[in-house]
């Protein structure tokens, strides 16, 4: 069995590694060897002696490779979404089985890759895409498909959740909690896919499209950045017996599917409070099955790898048996993605307020006029100091979103100094 | 697509509600329609009128069910060692898939069920055997198959987690927590198979045979009830920052594997700590994937369904493309499995000692005889209420338990009073 490798970084160093200390477990597993005869680079005079293969496995040209005749996989680990797309939809029209990592093209491009593997009779495996080694693609597409998913609830981001971790449990703000994952090497010296919740949007996409059985298109995907998160966000959750996680929210509504990343509240007790630092964990609610939770390093290049030699073996399996496996993406039930002032949730609202009687009667007759019902609402200190913290019962967000609106506008109120919607009650 | 059901108990009856209920979601994932054509059931006479099924398809001929022309696959979850053997290895031998929830036979005869699914050129799939709707299994069969599992440690059994949860946060005895398992349905009327952990026994073989790729026996599974469990054990874990869980634990070890069920401490923090109630979860430690954990309800038989009707696709598909997926147990390793007395953990001891000087000397050089060394010793009361509390660093089990023994024959030593192994740290 031979494989082209597209990309050495990270993640391609460690899946060379990987097949070499591995080799015979590998080999005992698909039932033959399988070779790398060849690794795309960009740039060829870099030193990769540290890599256990021969140099002149090495080359600059990608297609080519991939065009090889004696190629059966190709593994795409270089990312972005050209000339990876070329690659891919050359393999696949060749029949060649393809895994690879790239969560941006498959949320961009997700239903022509899967029609070319279709067409080509191949594999098109990406178990690696979203949430790294942790085995969700592949419990999503073929575990729970006797069965019908309602919602999940994940933490797909390592970086934003150790900026979420670090600002509740040591008090930090945001710069320093970013500054901090920066310094881990938790975080990219850009940050800007991560903290402004891009990379998390690609993933919601393509867990979305496999728990509904619908394509779900990134740019269907609400996206709310974390860099508006403030201690007084933290410390209002704290006070409420919540906690605030950078979220990915996919639930199936009568009418279609809603989408979305963003920070929230969830319960102090809820499975996912716990998951913390750079893990990654995601919540299923199926009809059937209940609640589920997957959780593992959600990042990393070793645990990537390990989730591209698990899908490795498997299309390296089924080429061995002459099938393919399952339809990467089984999006036969076409449901439409509601836009997110359809979508239905709660909202955790902290207000400064001026210090006089019938200012709670004002902000209740907000919500109220929006059509908005009131879960909880907490009064505390006095003059300059006064504030309320209201939590609403569920209603749409576009309800809730004009509620504050208002609100802003009230003479009784000084200031909104927090709105996160609140999950997974 | 046509399907035999073996059992019409509460699994069964949900199985055969969810095929109605989602059958044109079913079709669409399977491709076909899939139809169940015969039950076979123990008592003909019992009244089944609430399913939504023809009565005519009700038959106590289970073997000719099996054997029938027009049968593809067949659902076995009517449980026990015979005659779902018999049944089993019938439907293989003539090439019909098989998806069970039967551990007990797994765990007793499983290489045998192996062969024949081989043999026979058909998918024997079980899912369900172990933790429910959780999907591990496949997980453990495919997602990680190219990695290498080093550990696993989970929470197998509902009721006895059930049970500790209540012991911990209620302070309950083990008898009230075992009534209320009771009451709610959790335990059943005899709950031997349960706390004595000859269940999670039989879970522990199936998982640990997928996570190593050996064959690990029933017999091999060194086994300790859950009755034994105190107050005193609790709280002796809750002083020190740990919690007590019904663990089943497989490691591999240099020369072979270790695979065991029993009560155990963990850290507070261990992800595993926060599972409760009748909650199972299962945490796998990965080379290169890293720390996982799977989490769900472990019982129930909505839950077990859900499990079995995912395998029912999974198999129902393979049968459509004319080819059967993986060897359902890929016991190329064959490492040995280790006596209980090798496997390598640590201890918490707790002494009712006599106070008077050198207790602490004497106690200290009885672990010091086994060559165990300690990693915290704590001494609290005075008089009759002197208390030692040992935790140990690694060890062989025989090294403790020879200590333990040695430690009840001081005569500075009135009592040991708990003596539990720590895991997960």
């Amino acid at each position: 069995m031979k494989l082209a490798l597209l990309g050495c970084g990270t993640v391609g160093s460690e899946v060379v590694r990987l097949m070499r200390t591995r080799g015979e477990e590998l080999a005992a597993r698909v039932g033959e060897p399988v070779e790398i005869v060849g690794i795309a680079v960009r740039r060829i005079d870099r030193d990769r002696s540290h890599l256990p293969v021969d140099e002149s496995l090495f080359t600059t040209d990608a297609l080519g490779l991939v065009k090889r005749d004696d190629v059966d996989i190709v593994v795409e680990v270089a990312g972005g979404i050209e000339p990876a797309r070329t690659w891919i939809l050359t393999a696949l029209g060749q029949g060649k089985s393809v895994v690879t990592a790239n969560k941006a093209l498959l949320a961009e491009d997700g239903p022509a890759l899967a029609a070319a593997a279709k067409d080509g009779g191949a594999d098109l495996y990406y178990e690696a895409s979203a949430a790294a080694a942790i085995p969700l693609m592949r419990p999503l597409r073929e575990s729970l498909h006797g069965d019908k998913i309602n919602r999940v609830l994940g933490i797909v981001n390592g970086t934003t959740n150790f900026i979420c971790t670090a600002m509740s449990t040591k008090g930090t703000s945001f710069e320093e909690a970013l500054a901090e994952a920066t310094d881990l090497g938790y975080a990219e010296a850009d940050p800007t896919a991560d903290v402004d919740n891009y990379d998390a949007a690609a993933k919601a996409a393509l867990i979305a499209s496999l728990a509904f059985h619908t394509h779900v298109d990134l740019k269907d995907v609400y996206r709310e950045p974390l860099r508006g998160i403030s201690a007084t966000d933290i410390a209002s959750a704290a006070a409420e017996g919540r906690v605030v996680k950078p979220l990915c929210i996919a639930t199936r509504e009568a009418d279609g599917v809603s989408v979305r990343v963003h920070p929230a509240m969830i319960p102090a007790t809820h499975p996912l409070a716990n998951v913390n630092g750079a893990y990654n964990a995601v919540f299923v609610e199926a009809e059937s099955a209940g609640r589920l939770m997957f959780y593992g390093a959600g990042a990393g290049g070793t645990e990537t790898a390990s989730a591209v030699l698990g899908d490795i073996v498997a299309v390296a399996r089924n080429k061995r048996g002459g099938i393919t496996a399952f339809p990467p993406e089984a999006a036969y039930s076409d449901l439409p993605v509601k836009p997110i002032g359809e979508a239905r949730t709660r909202y955790h609202v902290s207000l400064d307020v001026v210090d006089e009687p019938g200012v709670l009667a004002r902000v209740a007759a907000t919500f109220a006029h929006h059509g908005v019902s009131l879960a909880t609402v907490h009064q505390s200190g006095r003059g300059d100091d006064a504030q309320l913290v209201v939590v609403t019962h569920t209603a749409a967000d576009k309800q809730l979103s004009d509620t504050v609106k208002e609100l802003t506008q009230l003479t009784s109120v000084h200031q909104v100094t927090s709105v996160m919607r609140v999950e997974g009650e």
